[in-house]
């Protein structure tokens, strides 16, 4: 049986016309973008490009824009500069933030480096709002604010514009991980009260291993890794040229085919939920998956048995690629830290199911299909 | 006429047979290597497989080796451990290491968790073995020793093995920047005193944005990065798992060939040494080319007149690569900070010349000739 890959907010494959941008650089176009001869400025001018073209995307100006190597650098970079550059003391951030931002965080606080607060959620998973206001305007110090703009277990979506202007009304530096929304959504960085947000092209039909940080025009930072001039200064090491060049081309690919393949995804998760409650008793949707919820992403819990508990081992069997949380930790943990803080209920067992422009209804159907047997 | 490249220091051509063992990781093999299902599991063998390759080839253990995004990184990681985690309190460096390691220094002193030493340098500008026990014997703390296993725009060469029981004899730390000879040199790093290496691909046919940390497993720290569980949780974020694989196939081939690569690149130094002192008066050979030096590596200093002041531009018109130091500093320095330190001459002009594999004594004679005219 074909595979049915499923697990699109853990990575995606990389879109073939992607690899062929790519492919100049890393065949006869190698030069070193910092080298001042013409065969470097071939690279340097690449990635200039490709700043361009990020920029544009997301209506940023390019200087706004650094290369990284993934979400996690950029998290990383943002969060530790708000404290050690920009006078932030006290982090606020959510208990459902991707693991980039919560040890970041953790760490920050474990070396006394800042305070470290957690805003409550609603019953849906959403934030708090008032409890954000509550914990900005009762806080001695600057803050940081980090949330995540989509969270990636159960596709929960904040409100930028609002969550920033809080921010700016207390004065808090506001960071956010949209790493599942970058390539997903449209972006007006000109016109949006955020410091920081980044991403990851691994997530949009892009290649592993490189990411980008915006950083506001107005907010002056250090580098988090020191070296080299590269990225005016700002990200030290050879730059990864075809990695960038790819972000850039499957950003612009996404930006152009946005209607068309969000309603399309939007589509087959709606329809999997259809089928699902149609075909398999006391399923239950995680978050808030109607209303403001990533497009992608299916969060389901099903009723725990002997049977359901093995649920993704035999999805695996079956071939059918699903995810019981995060990628990155779904290997370590003993349930989702997403999970427990939203829905605690110990009688069910989750599994995070994720789409792309490549899945199809039949697929849908064949997975429900064998979830009413392994149910 | 077509493009001699000689900065292969700088970086170097991806080796086709590299991209293609990289491919399926570009194409059909995308999963994200945490994820617990078996097409995951694909990108994780993959992985794990590089990890041990690279391992052999350095004569470590695989849990010594640890991916990163480059040489920069991973010198970032072991230079801010040694001190945030191992207890280091004193930086012992050199002033020609490279920027990576310069300014992370520089960083943690400016920041007043370590203080700063710079070893002496003696005339061929060899680390002055002297002065450096003597800062390790009169420091009252506990000491990182960084310095750089071979310069990148001299060639010189530390002797690992002394300097690593130097660093023994006093308890410190020794960090060495292997940026240079990884891949070009072999190592046997059970049987070497050290305990933080660094590798980064496109030095030596690799791919550009992935590199290696080696870490000695008597040593523990903290993550540089932090996030998801990769690396068993020493460096977090998404691997980037064509470049990892890439890596380890390039150093892999480099073993493979290193006597046939290795005495055919020497040749062509000593060749172009040769022919520059025949063809062109006044050339000077910075460090020590023929002692403890980078086979791959020809510093040359020129007398300075308003021809050999233009002479970068003129190569490059005459489609030679060739930098007048290292590639990430040469748009912006006004010079390069290892010359000023081993060969303060303003009568001056340098230029480096770095070999690979594909150059040829034919190239060298084309470059020589049009030295001749150029100066
Ligand atoms: C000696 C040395 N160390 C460190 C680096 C940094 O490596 P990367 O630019 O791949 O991060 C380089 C090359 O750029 C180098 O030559
Ligand atoms: C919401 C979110 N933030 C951050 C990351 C980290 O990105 P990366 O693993 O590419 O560093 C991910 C995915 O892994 C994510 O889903």
């Amino acid at each position: 049986m074909s595979r049915i890959y499923f697990d699109n907010a853990a990575t995606t494959a990389l879109e073939p016309v992607v690899l062929e941008a790519m492919m100049p650089y890393l065949t006869t176009h190698f030069g070193n973008p910092s080298s001042i001869y013409s065969y470097g400025r071939e690279t340097r001018l690449a990635i200039e490009n490709a700043r361009k073209t990020v920029a544009r995307t997301l209506n940023a100006h390019p200087a706004e824009i650094f290369f990284t190597s993934g979400g996690t650098e950029s998290s990383n970079t943002a969060i530790t500069a708000a404290i050690r550059d920009l006078g932030c003391k006290h982090i606020i951030t959510s208990p459902i933030e991707h693991h980039a931002t919560l040890h970041a965080t953790e760490h920050l606080y474990h070396t006394g480096e800042a305070a470290l607060s957690h805003v409550k959620l609603l019953p849906n998973g959403h934030v708090d709002m008032e409890d954000l206001e509550h914990l900005l305007k009762t806080s001695g110090e600057k803050c940081l604010v980090t949330l995540m703009h989509a969270n990636n277990e159960v596709g929960n979506m904040i409100d930028l514009q609002a969550v920033g202007a809080l921010c700016k009304q207390y004065g808090a530096i506001f960071h956010s991980d949209t790493v599942q929304t970058v390539g997903h959504f449209p972006f007006d960085l000109r016109n949006t009260p955020v410091h920081f947000i980044t991403g990851a092209g691994h997530k949009f039909h892009g290649p592993k291993g490189v990411g980008i940080l915006y950083i506001n025009e107005n907010v002056k930072i250090s580098p988090f890794i020191h070296g080299g001039a590269q990225e005016r200064n700002m990200r030290a090491g050879t730059e990864n040229v075809a990695g960038i060049v790819g972000f850039a081309k499957a950003l612009d690919m996404a930006a152009e085919n946005y209607e068309k393949d969000s309603s399309y995804i939007k589509s087959l998760k709606l329809y999997m939920m259809e089928q699902l409650e149609k075909h398999v008793k006391g399923v239950f949707f995680n978050g808030d998956p109607l209303g403001r919820s990533l497009y992608t992403v299916l969060s389901v819990s099903f009723p725990k048995t002997e049977k359901s508990e093995m649920i993704l081992f035999n999805l695996d069997i079956n071939n059918i690629c699903a995810s019981g949380g995060s990628a990155c930790t779904s290997g370590a943990d003993a349930g989702s830290h997403v999970i427990r803080a939203i829905n605690n209920n110990p009688n069910q067992v989750t599994v995070r199911f994720s789409f792309s422009k490549h899945n199809t209804t039949e697929e849908i159907d064949r997975v429900v299909e064998k979830l009413k047997d392994l149910i």
